[in-house]
């Protein structure tokens, strides 16, 4: 089963805003066993629109499409699936009430043009969305060669009841869903309604997924290491290696009808099981997805805390952290010490050191961390300083040349790092280093 | 003139990557005077590639290809191209040259496949990807009905010389580029190759463009006040009204043929000067695409510096400031003050004030506002202290609710926030409310 993905939008086609929609929809629909064959963005263009869903409507059994849903005149799909579906607009009770209740919420007065959210095409399934006030459309769509939309059979304007609806589906062969293009109602609808209505409708594959995140062995290594477990994997599973800054995750992906899902979480139960007596010393989590999560996990497994004192980092380190919830379980707090002023009087790094070794270097980056330590009071602490650029290079010490510290129980550790003239990169790779040393230092100590 | 995308890559399709690629490549064609109609994501597969090309072309006269240009089996663009433009690959001296100086420069060793990375169809220009291994192809397809490719012509797997060059282009019609998707690369060759050949090759228009960010005012108060003014722009002139956090961005486009641009840049002049009699106490910037990039301005034209204080930012105010080079000028430092101990210790905040009042308070804010200008010594400080979630809410303070405070040299102000239960979203908020507050009051005070 094949979808594909129809993002519309003004903003989206000239790039003011990035879409992020995409790649969130395609994750949702792997991990629902939905294949998707493409995403495309385009203008609020009605003949765009037009031409553009027929053109996947060939190519998948399910097109799903966001945005263009607003009041205003510029916001066009309801109007242009209307017109090629051949039907014409109600105002939808269940739609109005949604509508009105979050006006009402919000203590605004109903407009007529707000009202007009509520209209949809009478050969939709109206879908409520229940965090926006764009309703979600779905088309039950016959395609016999050429493209029918299901606006013959009794809908009559009122979403069918079960029955009616089970008996329709027996019919059918592809789906056009329109939903709302604002990021976290278009998720909402997705989790809510959307994937459990095709899960339902197709019969799609059953998916289970595991991540192990490994660290401490390089990829090829890795992949000598486990090659005979590898290859005594069922056919069922696939396994891929996503190597990541600082670190490889190990995706093991299960695939299987719709009544196999206790089978397949049974299979990759068992091997990850077989897995951890040859490569166990090396998988630090389960389930993970990025190193911050890691750093999190790490810190709350072992009880212990967490300070930061960041130059060239500027606060992106704690703003990692603390962008997850949870946070103040294990991460005290940090210090942004851009100025060498900050650097004395926050941290008491020495001004001789200053003097004699200047702000990146190894020792200011060993005073600046145990400083934070101590005067947080926290377990582990790390630091960070460095020439981020584009400016502020000498030839000892380029653009690029960080300094990062951890400090334990056991002492403090300082490494230095050598990157590029990208101010950006340099900040995210400094994070990552700094990420990878902390926890490779608590799981050595703990 | 117009251009589709066609971003190639499973990494995108399946949504592990977001793609920034397609809204970096608009903003470029669309400040070049050149219109976009599409962008699409499609997996490595040769028989999509080739049928999304041919679809894209029939649409657009240029169509820009990122991805699947690595050495790696999975890469099939090149392979693809060569095949669908009926040509054969050859190794390119100017782009083994390339190859090699980039392996020389790491330190690396030139593998046999690496080596491949230089062969490229006989049938395109080479375009020297400085920044990368993957060399850019450009291929000149004449569209006479149907497509063929331009490789009867005297390329004899060797760049054209200039004189060829101009011979041929009076002959094209359309054209077909293939990149690195590598973003950085991306962007090399989009600024020094794409768009300037793109410009010569079509004689696109000219777009001058500006934007004035405007703070004080509502957006349809703002639209009474300069009606007069906006009627009188001449024709070549569009505004746009692109509302953002805290303010309103006007954006002036100036559109004209290739050879009026002075003409637009006076226009656009001429437009500026006569807004400022009418709304120039609402300008707080100029050619600024941020709130962060307006504070920074501020702080730099005023000459005063920066400290922050973070609790449920936790860094992420420091963080978007010093993701901009030249913060050093204005930011100080911060302090991301996550635990009560840290309130205490870092800041100075009383521990009875935390008693009697919370963490989340007004009277705590202020302590922390203070605290950090005095012991940072700074012209200004911020501070940041609320319920991000999704835990912690009480009845009388629930998730959501957030205490920000100015400090300057006239004093301190305290403001009560209240968002939803969605963490990133009120962390962002705050940010934005703190970012605009703080304007608000460095431009009253100097």
């Amino acid at each position: 089963m094949k979808a594909t993905i129809l993002n519309i939008g003004d903003e989206l086609l000239i790039g003011q805003v990035v879409n992020t929609n995409a790649a969130r929809m395609s994750q949702m629909l792997i991990a629902a066993g939905i294949d998707v064959c493409g995403t495309y963005v385009i203008g609020d263009n009605a003949d765009d629109i037009s031409s553009y869903l027929l053109h996947c409507l060939e190519r998948s059994d399910v097109v799903l499409m966001t945005g263009g849903l607003g009041p205003t005149k510029d916001d066009i799909t309801k109007k242009t699936l209307c017109e090629l579906f051949h039907s014409e607009l109600y105002e939808n009770a269940e739609a109005l009430a949604n509508v009105k209740r979050i006006f009402d919420a919000r203590g605004y007065e109903l407009t007529p043009i707000n009202r007009q959210q509520a209209w949809v095409p009478r050969c939709c399934t109206m879908i409520n969305n229940y965090v926006g006030t764009a309703p979600c459309m779905w088309f039950d769509v016959i395609d016999n060669g050429k493209l029918i939309i299901d606006n013959e059979l009794p809908h009559n304007g009122s979403r069918p009841d079960n029955s009616q609806f089970s008996i329709l589906n027996s019919q059918l062969k592809k789906v056009v869903v329109s939903m709302a293009g604002v990021p976290f109602e278009m998720v909402w609808l997705m989790e809510n309604e959307i994937i459990p209505r095709l899960k339902e409708h197709f019969r799609t594959d059953q998916i289970v997924n595991k991540n192990l995140l490994v660290q401490g062995i390089g990829e090829s290594f890795l992949s000598d290491l486990i090659e005979p477990w590898e290859l005594a994997l069922p056919k069922s599973i696939r396994l891929a290696y996503l190597p990541q800054a600082g670190m490889v995750k190990l995706r093991l992906t299960a695939r299987g009808s719709h009544d196999e899902r206790p089978l397949l979480e049974a299979q990759i139960a068992e091997a990850v099981k077989n897995l951890y007596p040859i490569a166990g010393q090396y998988i630090v989590g389960e389930d993970l997805e990025s190193l911050p999560e890691l750093v999190a996990y790490t810190m709350k497994r072992h009880g212990v805390t967490l300070a930061t004192a960041e130059s060239c980092t500027g606060g992106a380190l704690a703003s990692q952290l603390t962008a997850m919830a949870g946070a103040s379980e294990y991460f005290r707090g940090g210090m942004v010490a851009y100025s060498n002023e900050v650097k004395e009087c926050a941290l008491g790094v020495k001004h001789e050191t200053l003097q004699a070794h200047g702000a990146v270097s190894e020792e200011t980056v060993r005073e600046m961390v145990m400083g934070v330590r101590e005067r947080l009071g926290a377990d582990y602490a790390v630091a960070t300083t460095g020439i981020a650029g584009p400016g502020g290079g000498t030839p000892e010490k380029p653009v690029g040349t960080v300094w990062i510290g951890i400090a334990g129980p056991q002492g403090v550790e300082a490494k230095l790092l050598k990157f590029g003239d990208r101010r950006a990169q340099t900040i995210e790779r400094t994070c990552n280093a700094v990420w990878s040393e902390l926890i490779k230092a608590v799981n050595c100590d703990q």
